[in-house]
């Protein structure tokens, strides 16, 4: 008899996305003007359209495909040289960070490269995810068994959580005792919060000494406009020999719906085989791609490239740009009628303390219904985020300006 | 310490086509002239560009994809219905199978299927191998530790080996002990061999009896032309209950660069816990799939969806046809200078034994530096391929025909 993967079963509920869409449905159903009132700030869900300098390498890659001269087929397995070299040059070499072709590991995505990291590493590795968390750094680890049953605060048995509190800015403390695998995203997903180049350092010291290994979520890095604020975590000493970093084209390109993104895995970084011996984390990453993906197609490779183009970077910049002012806004909205609220710079996340003692779930409820605002509640990224609720600035000019209007009117109705 | 999977470091050297293509750069660094004769009929991919209508629909894609009205974000994570729909259509509905829209799960390749399939089963299935087979289906499950180590046959202990050879047709005989998880895949990649209804009907028999799970790859459906022959296992009674099927838009779209596939989990399909209760696959294959992957770009499936349209159908049918003409003169070519020939009816994969007792690797060689043809040495696939070469249809009828001529001049050369 086939036997199923029985570390599913411990998994709590829906996913946080897709229980936010079964509220927000149930919702429109009833009042009929309630659907078109909506606007959406929960998922991290790009709205602008694709810069022209991408729309035109897309076009362009697509009539390669319609040709035998120009045709491509099976790509390498880990990605085309012409992508890998862009990235190594516009996301590292020209800000002065030494990253090479070959440690970058073009994928569909940071979500597909969060399951597929654990592939590679074996069980029994002592976890350090912070608290609140993108749900797919917990959940996949959930579904390989490298933790225990769910408990009844939210959280697993066998996870060490690292609390991002307003008290030490939304940057975990280094533990105490030792741990092997720790999850850090900075700009933080969902607070919003930044970290420091000396906290940065901090943890890059703490995993060089306890033969950790750092994975670094840098999906927002494009974000990051703060003089000395770190974009990478390898603008670090020693970040190389402790961490794999992960990148996503999804918020700076506006790729949600392209899928393409990178990890970085550099050549120095060793794992531990039962017996102590080291191996190069790079050849298992590697073998892994090849064995089990036959990359990401011609066309969108080529589309990850414009962002780098001259006109591309541009664009998007501008793009990024929007969303920032966006973040502002909203964050300055927030703090106009009283709500404490964090982040907003170096990051599309605005983290916002609900008002008078309410819960998350209650305030997403309260928002849905009373401004027809749907936001996502910071307890669906974990127990310390109880108390908050996250709003996304990706989203127009007009609607941003709109949800700061009914977020002051729904400040003045009761509760 | 970060540990390791240290199954990982039981996998034989590298995965064969790379091993491929290091002996064609070996050899093309020597003849200044060779590099330039060389004809690939190695791996399997399409060499002929991506039909008009293909194309057509991914311009239009792109072009929504640069105006905020019609942009796509993130999409289901299972694929947009309007692809589902299609699909269930397109390849079931249409040929009289039963499989609904919410059945099929769209993924960027049955590569990533492969791998990803193992994330929801759990550890100690029996697992039974077709031999030779794809090699990605023995690889995957040695890294997921479903192996013990490898033989010196070029092995692994664990799995149950189910040879497909000349004399059984290359459809293995039912075993007599009872099997939990079993790979079979037909069109027959490589041996070119196909099943009958009567031996697929057996093989659903044989699961049901023991509650096991056949993953029925199907990549090559479209090349069944032969009457009565099964294009699905689900023609089979009973088979809902028993089997996944992997499609791929590779081989018949010509896809190996654009990158989309998909599986078909039926609702009635049933795990076991290690209690005894059965689970439905259906919903954890969907956790999996919500929680490690947000599914395919927009383009690449408005792409897919073109291969069911009517233009693109067409036009898709007369490609394949191309490759099984291709096949055809391949083995009718190979016939004519006294090699035995499998396949290349229903499949673009001729199967030929290497003459005079040659090994596959040494009959490999002899293609390479004699006529400067790249074939796939049998045994790459597994113990039950030594002593013969897969030829791949897969390229213009000029090269076929040269290929052809290239074959019957080395039939006149000495060893």
């Amino acid at each position: 008899m086939a036997r199923i993967n029985e570390h599913y079963l411990k998994l709590r509920g829906a996913y946080l996305f897709p229980e936010i869409e079964r509220r927000v449905q149930a919702y429109v159903k009833g009042p009929p003007e309630a659907r078109q009132r909506i606007i959406r700030c929960g998922i991290g869900d790009v709205t602008e359209p694709l810069a022209p300098a991408i729309i035109d390498a897309m076009h362009r890659a697509v009539d390669e495909m319609a040709h035998r001269e120009t045709f491509r087929g099976y790509g390498p397995p880990t990605g085309y040289p012409f992508l890998r070299e862009a990235i190594a040059r516009g996301d590292f070499g020209d800000w002065g960070v030494a990253v090479s072709a070959d440690e970058v590991f073009v994928s569909d995505g940071s979500k597909t490269d969060c399951g597929a990291i654990l592939d590679i590493l074996g069980e029994g590795n002592r976890l350090g995810i912070t608290d609140p968390v993108y749900p797919v750094y917990v959940d996949s680890n959930v579904m390989a068994g490298h933790t225990g049953p769910a408990r009844e605060d939210g959280g697993y048995e066998g996870i060490t959580y690292l609390p991002c509190t307003a008290e030490n800015g939304f940057v975990p403390d280094i533990p105490d005792g030792p741990l092997d695998l720790i999850y850090l995203c900075y700009p933080n997903n969902p607070t919003g919060g930044m970290i420091t180049r000396e906290q940065l350092g901090a943890w890059v010291d703490y995993a060089l000494k306890h033969g950790a290994i750092i994975v670094y979520d840098a999906a927002y890095h494009a974000y990051v406009r703060e003089a000395g604020a770190p974009r990478s975590i390898y603008e670090i000493d020693g970040a190389r020999r402790c961490a794999m970093e992960f990148h996503s084209f999804s918020k700076n390109g506006g790729f949600t719906g392209v899928r393409c993104g990178y990890t970085v895995c550099p050549k120095e970084l060793l794992g531990t085989r039962s017996d102590g011996e080291k191996v190069p984390l790079h050849g298992l990453w590697a073998r892994r791609w090849s064995t089990k993906s036959n990359s990401v197609g011609y066309v969108v490779q080529r589309a990850a490239e414009a962002v780098f183009s001259e006109s591309g970077s541009r664009q998007v910049r501008t793009l990024v740009d929007h969303y920032l002012e966006n973040a502002r806004l909203l964050c300055e909205g927030c703090r106009a009628i009283g709500l404490t609220a964090y982040g907003g710079v170096n990051s599309p996340y605005v983290w916002v303390a609900c008002p008078a003692g309410l819960g998350s779930w209650e305030m997403f409820d309260r928002m849905l219904r009373q401004a027809n605002v749907v936001a996502t509640p910071g307890v669906g990224f974990g127990a310390c985020g109880e108390g908050y609720i996250r709003i996304s600035a990706f989203n127009t000019r007009e609607n941003v300006l709109e949800v700061v209007e009914r977020m002051k009117a729904l400040s003045r109705q009761p509760a």
